[in-house]
C-alpha cells in the first residue's frame, strides 16, 4: 500500500470539496441554470484576475489559450517579441511560427529572469513589433519574469500588446491585470485553480481587442471574438466543460473565503519555507533570477541524476514531482506547491527529498532541511 | 486555507477508492445483487479474522457489537472476568452490569498490559466465570494485551469463553482467531478497516454459540443467533448499511491486494518508526507494557497540558489527534496510524508534535524526531 501524492507543477491537488462539486449531475449548457452558474464564475474569475476585462473560459488546456493569444491578435507576417527563458517561452515561439508570425526571440539563459531593459531595447530597435510574449512564471525553470515592469515598458505603445502566460502564476502570486496593464493574461485550471486539467482562462484588454478586430489568422475553436460575444451573454460558442465549471464555482468560493492577499501570503510563505529548507539541507536552488513561488526547482547535486531523484520519489515514495526538460533533463528536479497545498505538503516534500538523496548515495543529514521548514511554518511564524 | 488531517484513533482516513465505492447507487438489501455482495464480503472478512467461524456484520458502532458479545452469551447472574486496563476495559464492565452480569474486575494500571497469569489465577479462584472480556489493543492507553496467551489459558475450559475487543487491533497486527482459539472477536469499520463509522463485525466460535443457545438475556437488535441464521443465507435480520458494505467490499479488495503479512508489516513498521522518533525527540511513550501498533500514546512533558497539545494540533495545524480520557486527561496525547496510513503520515505527525511542543514553550530540537522517522522509513529499510 502506497499513497499517491501530487507535487507536480500541474496537475495539482484537487480539494475534496471541488471533487464533490464536480460529481454533481451534469447541467445542460443551454439551460438557464447554466447561464446563471456561468455568469457567477465569470464575475469571480475577474476578481482573481484583478480585472474589469472580459475573462474567457475555454474548454482546453492552457496551451489552447496560448494558441488563441497568438492567432487572435496577430496576422501572418506580423512581428512578435518572444521571451524565451525556458520550455514555455520556447512554446510561444513555436505557436507564433505555426501562425506565420515573425519571431524576434529574446533568449534568456534558462533559470534566469528576463532583464526588462532588454525588452525595452528590442522594442526600440523594432517598433513594428505588435506583441510581447512572456511567462510570469516559467514552469520549466522555476524563474519568474517581472511582468509588472514589462507592462510599464509596453503600456505606452498603442500598437503593441503584452501577452502573459500566467498559467503557473495566477492564484499563486499577485498579478494585477488592470493596475499593471497586462493586455492578455492566460491561466489554466490544473495549477493554482486546484481543478483537474481541462479549462483555460484568458483575459483580454481593450487594446488587445482592437488588435483582434484587425487580425487575419485562422481561429475557429479558439476564436476569442466569437467567444466574447457569446460569453458576455453567459453562453459559450461551443460546448463548455460543464462539470469543470461546477468545480470552478467551488474553487472560486474557496478562494474568496481565503481572500487574495491571504492566498498569496500562504503560497509565498510555503515557497519561501521550502527554498530555505532546501538551502539548509545543503542543496542548490536552480533559478538564478527571481524564483517563482509556484514551484521549487532544485539543482541535482554533483553525481546525482535529477531524473533518478524524480523516479525514486515516484516509485518508492508515491510522490509525483517533475524532472527537467530538454537540456535541463537530469540536471534539476521540480516540486510544486501551487494551489491546494499547506505546510505539511512542504514538510513532506523536504523530508522525501532528503530520504531520496540519501537513498541515491548523496550525503545528506536527514531532518536538517525539514527542521528549517518546521521552524518557518510554525503557528504564528511568518 | 488549512487542510484537515485525521490522525485520531478512529475514525481514521478513508481511501479515495473506498469513498468512491460508497458513492455508488444504493442497492436494495433484499435484491440478489446484495446477497452476492454480502456473501463476498462475509467470506473476505473471515480471511481478515483468520477464522472459519461466522463473522457477523452489524449496522452499529463497535460498542453495539460489544453489547451483543455480552447479552448473547451470558445470563443475568452469570459471572464475567473483565480486564480493566483502560477506558474500553471499563466499558466491558459497564455493559456487563447493564445486563445483570456479576463482574469480577481484574484492574490493570492504565498503560500496562495484563499479566496473563493474573487471569489464570482469577479463573482458578472462581471456576464459575463464564467469560473473560479483554481488549487486544486498549485504545485509551496505547497498550496491547496478550490475547494469544490468554486464549491458551481460557481454551481448555469448556464453559468459559474469551471475548476480545479487537476494534483497534484487527487489521493492524496479527490476530489469529482460530489458531489461537479466540471465541468472540469484535471489530469496527472506522479503524484499520478504513471506513467511516457505522459497521461492526463479530466472529463467534462454536463454543460461544453453545453458550448463546443457553443464554437468557435481552437482545433484539443485537441478537447474534437471529443474525447468524440470516447471514449464513447472505441476508441480514434488519436493514444493513448498504453503502458501507459497498465500501467494505473495496476495503477488502485493497487488503487482499496488499496481503495480511504485508499489511501487518507496514503497520508495525510505521508504529515502530513513530515510537523511535518520539524517543529521539526526547519524549516519553505512555504505555508501560507492550505498545499497540494501532496508535502511539505520548506522555505530555512536564509543564505541558496534553489537552493543549491536542487542541493546538487541531486548531493551528488541522490535525485531529486525541487527548487523554478520565484521569489521563491532560497527561497524554494520542496519535493513530491505523489503516490508510503511510510513512508521510508518520513524518507529518512527528513534525507537527515537535512544532506544537515548541509553540507551547517546551524545549524541543525541531527535526530531531523527524530525522529518526525518516531514517527508519527510507526505501529498503525495515
Amino acid at each position: 500500500m502506497m499513497k499517491r501524492y501530487l507535487l507536480a507543477p500541474g496537475p495539482t491537488q484537487v480539494p475534496p470539496e471541488v471533487l464533490l462539486a464536480m460529481a454533481a449531475p451534469v447541467l445542460h449548457h443551454r439551460a438557464p441554470e447554466f447561464a446563471e452558474l456561468f455568469g457567477q464564475v465569470r464575475n469571480d474569475l475577474k476578481w482573481v484576475f484583478q480585472t474589469q476585462n472580459e475573462v474567457l473560459i475555454l474548454a482546453s488546456s492552457g496551451t489552447g489559450a496560448m494558441e488563441g493569444a497568438v492567432a487572435n491578435f496577430l496576422s501572418p507576417g506580423d512581428k512578435a517579441l518572444v521571451v524565451n527563458g525556458g520550455k514555455f517561452g520556447e512554446r510561444w515561439g513555436k505557436i507564433c511560427q505555426t501562425f506565420g508570425i515573425k519571431v524576434v526571440e529574446l533568449r534568456v539563459e534558462w533559470g534566469h529572469s528576463v532583464d526588462p531593459q532588454a525588452v525595452a531595447e528590442a522594442l526600440r530597435q523594432d517598433p513594428t513589433i505588435k506583441a510581447v510574449y512572456v511567462q510570469a512564471s516559467e514552469t520549466s525553470t522555476g524563474a519568474a519574469h517581472d511582468v509588472k515592469t514589462l507592462a510599464e515598458i509596453v503600456r505606452p505603445r498603442d500598437e503593441t500588446i503584452l501577452v502573459v502566460d500566467a498559467i503557473t502564476a495566477l492564484g499563486v502570486f499577485d498579478i494585477q491585470t488592470d493596475a499593471w496593464g497586462l493586455d492578455v493574461v492566460v491561466a489554466g485550471s490544473q495549477k493554482a485553480f486546484m481543478l483537474p486539467p481541462g479549462l483555460a482562462f484568458v483575459s483580454v484588454s481593450p487594446k488587445a481587442w482592437r488588435l483582434a478586430e484587425r487580425a487575419k489568422n485562422s481561429a475557429f475553436y479558439f476564436n476569442f471574438i466569437k467567444e466574447r460575444d457569446a460569453q458576455v451573454n453567459n453562453q459559450t460558442a461551443y460546448t463548455p466543460a460543464v462539470s469543470m465549471i461546477l468545480g470552478l464555482k467551488e474553487v472560486l468560493r474557496m478562494m474568496k473565503a481565503e481572500g487574495l492577499k491571504a492566498m498569496f501570503g500562504r503560497q509565498s510563505r510555503l515557497a519561501y519555507a521550502l527554498r530555505e529548507a532546501v538551502r539548509a539541507a545543503g542543496l542548490e536552488l536552480f533559478p538564478k533570477g527571481v524564483p517563482s513561488d509556484a514551484l521549487t526547482v532544485i539543482t541535482a547535486p554533483p553525481g546525482i541524476d535529477g531524473q533518478a531523484v524524480y523516479k525514486q520519489l515516484r516509485v518508492q515514495y508515491g510522490i509525483t514531482a517533475a524532472g527537467g526538460q530538454d537540456h535541463l533533463r537530469g540536471k534539476i528536479f521540480r516540486l510544486s506547491h501551487m494551489g491546494y497545498v499547506d505546510r505539511f505538503d512542504v514538510i513532506m516534500a523536504m523530508a522525501a527529498v532528503e530520504m531520496v538523496l540519501k537513498d541515491l548515495g548523496h550525503p545528506v543529514a536527514l531532518g536538517q532541511g525539514v527542521a528549517r521548514a518546521q521552524e518557518l511554518l510554525r503557528a504564528g511564524q511568518g
